[in-house]
């Protein structure tokens, strides 16, 4: 489906030009045309592959989808796959734009997985032609960014899920459901990191060393989206760091458990084990048990087993098993 | 075996021609030969070498087999070991493609284990002359884009694997099928890594950088096969992670389960130690025992048990253990 | 919040000036410019971007804050971001310091979070005129040599928190709590990584290999910076080596301990439970039980009784069990 | 002990030749020298030193043994360290040779531990004119070669000892066993590892790049040697993570069957806790029990309890627990 | 305290000459001046700065001791930290000797930590005056590799430690004592490694690759150095490893002994349960209980009782519980 299709001259939109005169736009000096697509069909990559001369073999990668995120040149141009992550109640969701950048050229194609779309992108870049005029490597920038930027709120969202497992880890009796939240944000930062480690290591080829030429000039933009990718990948590998340490914690956490109730049972059983002993003596059929005959033997029988009951009790207090 | 022995021209199909008459096409202008065996035996391996003049080394490797994947210069020509991987009711199977290439012939030697060949490939090569016509490295490129191409449905049999087991892992009493389940895959999962690893680091030298000089012009769809390996090589990382948190879960919710089964038990026993306690006492032997002779001493003692049971039974459910 | 603004020639203090003399004094030879601000306003760097002529990018992560450590060269300036670490009764506080170095200037940000300011630097730096005649260069040495020497105090409480936990670590019962203490150690020591790690990592492009033109002369001085955080780093990574370790030693103390517990737990049952049996022999109700009727059986029993438990007390105080 | 000291002129055997002479042949033009050394004494080193003009230090490496596998280039020579394994009853036997290249000589110094000799090395080589012409770089060629064969068969023996602890890792009882096989596994994994891996990197530094001038025409030979000990560290690699997953696991199994073991004694206590609680019940001495004085009291006791005993073991039965 | 100061010509020791006359053997042709310091006191370190010319940081680095092990250049000379190892009773103690070598001149200063002193290195060097004469570079490597020979003996007072360890690792009843002496070993082997890894990275640059120019005669000396480090270091991480084996280990025999214990003690349970409840049984107060009226009844229920227990405790035995 045909989002946008905008033709671009020294910074300033000229117009919304039709799919068909694409070609002629491309031959105008100073000009460069963007258009964005979204959940394009076979035909319509097919029409952009002959109006923009995309390579055979980024085309059939954009039109099967589940790339890795990844940046390759096909000689003067470049083809960028960037995955977008949303938060939907929890989980998480992944799509994908593939970008195609050329001269004079810009092709975004977004899945249907992503909501949110890039209107904002456009309009601000709109806004600011003196950045506009760097071409459609800006562009690049601009919508790699506005991506990036999307997957800070979903950082924000593993580690305030990380802090609330953190709150109850050490509280008994919540190992099961602990275990089974580490493990599912774990399943859920390797999802972010899938998305953002090949990135960051992609855009890494945009600035320094041997960059495409067409990025030459807005390096800086692109160190500065690498920095952001670097950031969320440190916070992500230490959100993974703490999650295997909170793991073997949990392990431990539960073992100590079981051996504080083990103790505390053992303390009790103890207890009631001298009650029976005693009561198994003095349920001895001997015929001659003194005690037995006594008028005061059944008071004193209760007398004696509720005293060593009492002296087991305050040990077992003090050494911590009650 | 033979199974093909085919001589083109110009990306063309000239004929099927008679091994001993390879040497002769080797010599035509923009001609190739392009060889197809199964199960090679090693004089058929011999006559290849004499009439290819392949190097010692590579040919004993062929018939020896069991190579790592590997992509190997002798001068002008690559060896070229890839690894096929199939999956047979739930196991994977391995076998192994011997890929020969020169600057006018590829010859590809299949070992018995694999059960499908490459005719397709050979026929998609001979519609499309165009590409046919880059020679013997569009060749290896769509032999070995094939090898790829049918390692991803193991990829999908793995991961559908883990994801039920990932269903069954905070299952209570399923921790010993699941240990041997994942342990199985953990194996199967080690089997495919051996495959994969060692070939995208050997495609990875036929992309970018010094690459040999017969790859040249097909560098681009290197580096396509280089990414498709790159994207299953991430994703059994991805799996390999996900085992080994899973085993830990594992463990976790066998300490769990235990302690939750513990408590449940001690629980019980605590019920029953008290009735046996109480009626220890009861049936002590003293004589002045004045609740004995109650007329309702009895009923009062099974009251007295029932309401202690109770009063237990009530608390050990508030406190999670029943 | 302007701390400082002052203007240095051939090494030498020449005023105190106002912000908006800046430019001017930029234009003198030999001379530069050291401004020190506290928690910088958005406005107040829009005056020093115009007055130094500062990269967007570089004051757009100034104002917004929370950067990693990192040195980005914008031309021929230099954009540094350093972390302050404090302690604060055992908690680690991390603030932010922002450098922005140019041939004739500095301008030092710090955020709110770090207390402890910069004077101290500034007084010694300007009783050193031979070094502060090294140019800004020199100065920003000292200040991330002054913020990485604040590092070492922070190490030290680590490893004394660590030495703690060890000496307690094989005694009895501390189980829980030292799982609990490594577990907050563990999370301190992330927190200081994060800040030392990338740090190091771009301080060590400050010295050998391809320098920044501007700390060419000054390059031993950060080798000797890049040698204090590889220091510190490598402590950090022997600390998070012995805590993993430790939190595997907590596990199996714990099992052990559980074990002897269990151990002694099931000596004294056993001593009960026989006591138990044989009470309940010598009351059963046969008619024909000689013993019973005995005059010296009652003594018999409990002698008998008692001997048994001695046995057994014995021996298993021999196997270690009590 | 001199085993063999023998000269060659163009790839064929000229004569065996007394220690002495061995300066004299070394001045012939295609000639060279290669001696064969067993359990090599001081004296004899010192000897082949004079002969050979070996380097000090290297000498002093092959009078003290012990070292790693290393190769190292002394001008225009090179000194090689290779280890031999050797499988005898199931153990692990390391031994050592020391080769010296020159231009026109090899010294192959062999300790005793290696039972293995070479001197079938020697002639097959002999039999390869065409080979051995190549010089002293294809005799260490073939000596390396054949050390390295010899790390196959001890491979498989560590696979084969691998796969027979993994068929009983789920069998019950059998940890102890397992744990303690996997234990000395992974020593004798590690044996070799040592060996294998620094062999690797260094044999990886005589093909491709700066190769050291005597091996240039012999490179891929050596890159064969390389790809060997490439495949059996991957090999090695493979059995050491499968050996880490094992022992998670047989921990795993070990708290399984615990646990297993454990629901089963409860299950059964549980039936004999309620036989006694009964009997204590009607084993109470109150004077108005009423069904103490039915005729058939006792009967309806007994199979009060029997049904109670039934009803409860069905009931574990359908929870697996029996 | 200065230990020695002597000035050497050609490789032969000229004089032991006073402090303050070292700048003038300093200008001599072919004379270099070695001194050696112990527990070097500022003062002392102030002249060596001011006679040899030393740079600032190098001398404030070694006044303050506890540095890494490094080898740092300043202009034409170097700056070197080693760490010495020492074995006391078992305990490991890490001293530090720091050594400034130029192109006439080397300088030693040893902290008082390390006992042993190198008055046998000087010895040996002075009676080879054809090495001696190769000046400053290689009296640092004789420093060096006496500093490193001796790290051998405390390798192997690991290794025999840990062999110690192994031989118990499967004893029943050592737990508790294995895990802590595991512990305290890997604290061991992590303060070795943290001297012995950077020296030996450091020690890596003078040798092949950019070599600083005054140890380009020297290189395959300290080739020599780095070999020997790389050994202790391999055997490091080999101990290491095994040592994280063995802590696994540890804990799957405290899990495996658990069980057993268990099943044991369960086993006896049962069979006092059974007594128990048959006593039980026998001691009801049923009026109708025909057995007890017998006159065999008594010794047929002990025989009975006997009876089960011997057939349970056979039962437990093949079970390989008892």
């Amino acid at each position: 489906m045909l989002i946008n299709c905008v033709a671009y001259q020294d910074g300033k939109k000229m117009a919304d030009i039709p799919v068909e005169d694409i070609s002629d736009y491309l031959e105008k000096p100073e000009t460069f045309v963007w258009v964005a697509l979204r959940d394009a069909q076979p035909e319509e990559l097919a029409t952009m592959q002959h109006e923009f001369g995309l390579h055979e073999l980024a085309v059939e990668d954009a039109s099967r989808g589940h790339q890795r995120p990844k940046i390759e040149e096909y000689g003067d141009s470049l083809f960028v796959v960037v995955k977008t992550i949303e938060c939907h109640g929890g989980e998480v969701a992944v799509g994908e734009v593939d970008i195609f950048v050329g001269q004079n050229y810009v092709l975004s194609s977004r899945d249907g997985d992503s909501q949110q779309g890039f209107q904002s992108v456009r309009a601000r870049a709109e806004k600011e032609p003196h950045m506009l005029r760097l071409g459609p490597a800006f562009v690049l920038y601009a919508l790699m960014d506005a991506v990036v930027d999307r997957y800070f709120p979903v950082l924000d969202m593993l580690e305030t899920e990380l802090e609330k497992i953190e709150e109850l880890i050490f509280t008994q009796g919540r190992q099961r459901d602990n275990i089974q939240r580490l493990y599912e944000l774990k399943g859920k930062v390797t999802t972010v990191r899938h998305v953002v480690a090949p990135l960051m290591e992609a855009v890494g080829r945009l600035h320094g060393g041997r960059v495409p030429s067409m990025c030459l000039e807005t390096q800086e933009y692109f160190r500065d989206v690498h920095d952001h990718l670097h950031r969320i990948n440190a916070s992500l590998d230490g959100i993974r760091d703490t999650i295997a340490t909170a793991i073997q914690v949990n392990l431990s956490m539960t073992a100590i458990e079981e051996s504080e109730v083990n103790k505390r049972l053992a303390a009790w059983a103890a207890i009631f084990a001298i009650v029976t002993a005693f009561a198994g003596l003095w349920g001895m059929n001997f015929k001659y048990m003194p005690e037995l005959d006594w008028k005061f033997g059944y008071p004193m029988a209760i007398a004696i087993m509720i005293g060593v009951c009492l002296y087991l009790h305050r040990r077992f207090k003090k050494a911590g098993w009650l």
